[in-house]
C-alpha cells in the first residue's frame, strides 16, 4: 500500500518537495498545507494537489475563491508522514500537533537539531533514520557537506578532517527584500559557523571547522573544501570516488562549465521543473589532491539540493525500503540516475 | 635632493600612485603620461600634474583643448623613477624605453615576473629591491597574501602552508563592462591559481595553493585563509603578530565591522580619499587559531592595497632609506600611521 504523505508549508521547499513525493511509485501526496491564499495556492490547485489550511483561514481562503479540501487537523487525519517545510521554528511549535495527531514527520535543516529523532543525509546516514517517528533533513549547505564526506567514504577515501569556506547565495531568486547588494558580509561573524555543527549531527566523527560569507548571488551557494584524508591517494581516485556517487555532478571545463550560472542555465536547457540542481555540483578543473590533502569547489542549489533527501527519509521512517533501494527509487523518479552512477 | 618620479599609466592604480608620490616630503611627482584625452587627463591637470603625451598623442589632446606638458621620452629625460602602471603587457614593452632613457622603473603585478629584477611586498622583501632598477610590485591578492604571511613571521610566528580560498571582486566600481552579474565564476578555473607562484617571486620558502572564484562585488576581494603554523600558538599571539604591524586593519564585529562595504562606509566617512583602504582588512570575529592551524577571513581593497608598495619600491630602488624608515614615512604621508602599530 502506498505511503500517504502530507507536505506542510509550501514555499521554496515545500513546493518542490509535494512535486517530488507526487512522483513516487510508492507513496501518495495526500495534500498540502499552507496559511496563505497565494498564488502558490493557486499553483498547487492547478497541479491537482488537495490544499489544507488552518482552521481560522479558512475565510480568507473561501474570500479569494480559492478551493479548500480541509483544514489541517483533516490532513494530519488522513497521512503516514507529515514533511514540515515551514519556515525555521515553526516545525517545532508543529511537532506537538504530529505527536496529538500520532504521525510521523520530517522536519528542515531550519530547525534545531533536538525537534528530532535523528538529523538526516541519506547517503551518510539513512540507516539511523530507519524506523524513526521525527526525522530532521540538514540544512543545504549542510546536506552538500555531507553529501561530499560520504561520497569519499563509500568509495574507501576515508576524511578526517574538513575545513570549509562556504560563500553562500545572499537571497533566493524570489526574496526581493533579502541582500547584500555589492557586499560581501560575514555570515555569521563568527567561527565555526553554526554548518560544522550541524555536519556532526549526521557524521559525528569528522573534525570540522566552518566558515560562511554571503555574497549578491541568487543562484547558489559555493564551498571551497579543503579536506585531509586518512592516507595519501591520488586524484584519480577522488574523481571516481565522485562520479560513481549519486546525486553528484562531475562538471568541467572542456564541456563549459566554469560557473553556477551555467551549470543552472544548462539545467533550464535541458527542461528540469525550475531549472533544479539537486546534486551537488562538483567543478573538477578545481580539483587539486596531493598526498592526503583535497581542495575542491562545490556549488549547492540552495533550493532543491535537499528534496531527495526528503523523500528517502519517509521511506527510512517508514522501514519501507533499505537506504540505495530508496536512493535509486528517488533518484529515478527524479531523473538524476546517470550513466557511471553506482547503488550499492 | 628629492627623488624624481614619474607616473605612466593613469588609471586605477596610476592615478592613487601619482596622488601618493605627490604627498612624499622626499620625492617630486615630475609628471603623469597617458594615451587619452579623457576627463582622467582634466583631473590631473587640475591637480597640477604635469601631463605628457605620446607624440602620436598629440594632435588628440590639442584637438580635445587639454594641455600637455610634452612627450613621454621627455618625461623619461626628467625623472629618476618611472612607476609604470599600464595596463598588463604593456608595461614589459615600455621597458625597452626605459633602459634607452636610463630610468629606473617600478612595474605592476599584470607583468609576469621576469619584467623586473625583482618582486616586492614591502613588508616581505624590501631589502631585497635595494639598488635593483626594475622592481615588480605584486598584484593586489598577492600583496594581501604576502603582506599576511610577513606580518605573522615578524610577529615570531612561522608560517610552513598557506591555503587560501580568494574571491575575487568582479570588477572595478567604474569598470561597466565587467562581470559578472548574478554569478561565481571559476577565474581561473584551475588549482592553483597563479596567485600561488606569485607570492613565491616575494617569498620563496612557503608551501602555498591558491583557488580563485570571483563573485558579483565591486568593493574589495575577499580570501579565506587556512594556514599550518611551524608551531601552536595562541589566538591571542596571532592578534598581537597582526595589530602591531603596519598597513592591516583588526576590524571586529563589536564595532559594527561584519562586511566589506561597511569598511568602505568607514572610509568614505572620515574622509579617506576615494574611500581607499590600502591597509590589509583582517575580520577579528573569523579569526581562528587551533594548535598550529589557523584559519582567517581578510578584505583586499583591490584599488589601493598596492599603493604605498609602489611608494616604498621607489625609496628600495634608490637606496635612499632603509625598510623601516620608507614603510613608516609612507604610512604617515598616507594617514595610514595610527596607535599601536610597531616601525621596526
Amino acid at each position: 500500500m502506498a505511503l500517504r504523505v502530507g507536505v506542510v508549508g509550501y514555499g521554496t521547499i515545500g513546493k518542490r518537495v509535494a512535486d517530488a513525493v507526487s512522483r513516487q511509485p510508492d507513496m501518495v501526496l495526500v495534500g498540502v498545507a499552507k496559511t496563505s491564499p497565494d498564488y502558490l495556492a493557486l499553483e498547487a490547485l492547478e497541479k491537482g494537489y488537495k490544499l489544507f489550511v488552518p482552521r481560522d483561514s479558512l475565510p480568507r481562503f473561501s474570500g479569494a475563491g480559492i478551493k479548500v479540501e480541509g483544514s489541517i487537523e483533516e490532513l494530519l487525519q488522513s497521512v503516514d508522514v507529515v514533511i514540515d517545510a515551514t519556515p525555521a521554528g515553526i516545525g517545532k511549535r508543529n511537532r506537538r500537533l504530529y505527536e496529538e495527531y500520532g504521525v510521523r514527520a520530517v522536519f528542515q535543516g531550519g530547525e534545531e537539531p533536538d525537534v528530532a529523532d535523528v538529523s538526516f543525509c541519506a547517503l551518510a546516514n539513512y540507516e539511523r533514520a530507519m524506523g524513526k517517528r521525527f526525522v530532521r533533513v540538514v540544512s543545504c549547505n549542510t546536506t552538500a557537506l555531507a553529501r561530499f564526506i560520504a561520497a569519499l567514504r563509500l568509495g574507501g577515501i576515508g576524511v578526517e578532517r574538513v575545513r570549509a569556506f562556504i560563500v553562500r547565495r545572499g537571497a533566493d531568486p524570489h526574496e526581493f527584500r533579502r541582500g547584500p547588494i555589492n557586499d560581501i558580509v560575514l555570515n555569521p561573524p563568527a567561527v565555526p559557523s553554526h554548518h560544522a555543527k550541524d555536519v556532526r549531527t549526521v557524521i559525528e566523527d569528522v573534525d570540522i571547522v566552518t566558515i560562511a560569507v554571503a555574497a549578491p548571488v541568487t543562484l547558489a551557494h559555493i564551498h571551497f573544501l579543503h579536506l585531509e584524508l586518512s592516507k595519501a591517494v591520488s586524484r584519480a581516485d577522488v574523481l571516481r570516488s565522485l562520479k560513481r556517487c549519486p546525486r553528484i555532478l562531475l562538471l568541467s571545463s572542456v564541456k563549459g562549465f566554469n560557473s553556477v550560472a551555467q551549470v543552472i542555465e544548462w539545467a533550464r536547457d535541458v527542461g528540469r521543473l525550475r531549472n533544479d540542481v539537486p546534486e551537488l555540483m562538483v567543478f573538477e578543473n578545481c580539483l587539486w589532491v596531493s598526498g592526503n590533502e583535497l581542495v575542491a569547489v562545490v556549488g549547492v542549489h540552495q533550493e532543491s539540493i535537499v528534496v531527495p533527501e526528503n523523500v528517502d527519509a519517509v521511506r527510512a521512517m517508514m522501514g519501507v525500503a533499505s537506504k540505495w533501494s530508496s536512493i535509486r527509487r528517488t533518484d529515478e523518479s527524479l531523473g538524476l540516475v546517470v550513466e557511471g552512477k553506482v547503488y550499492g
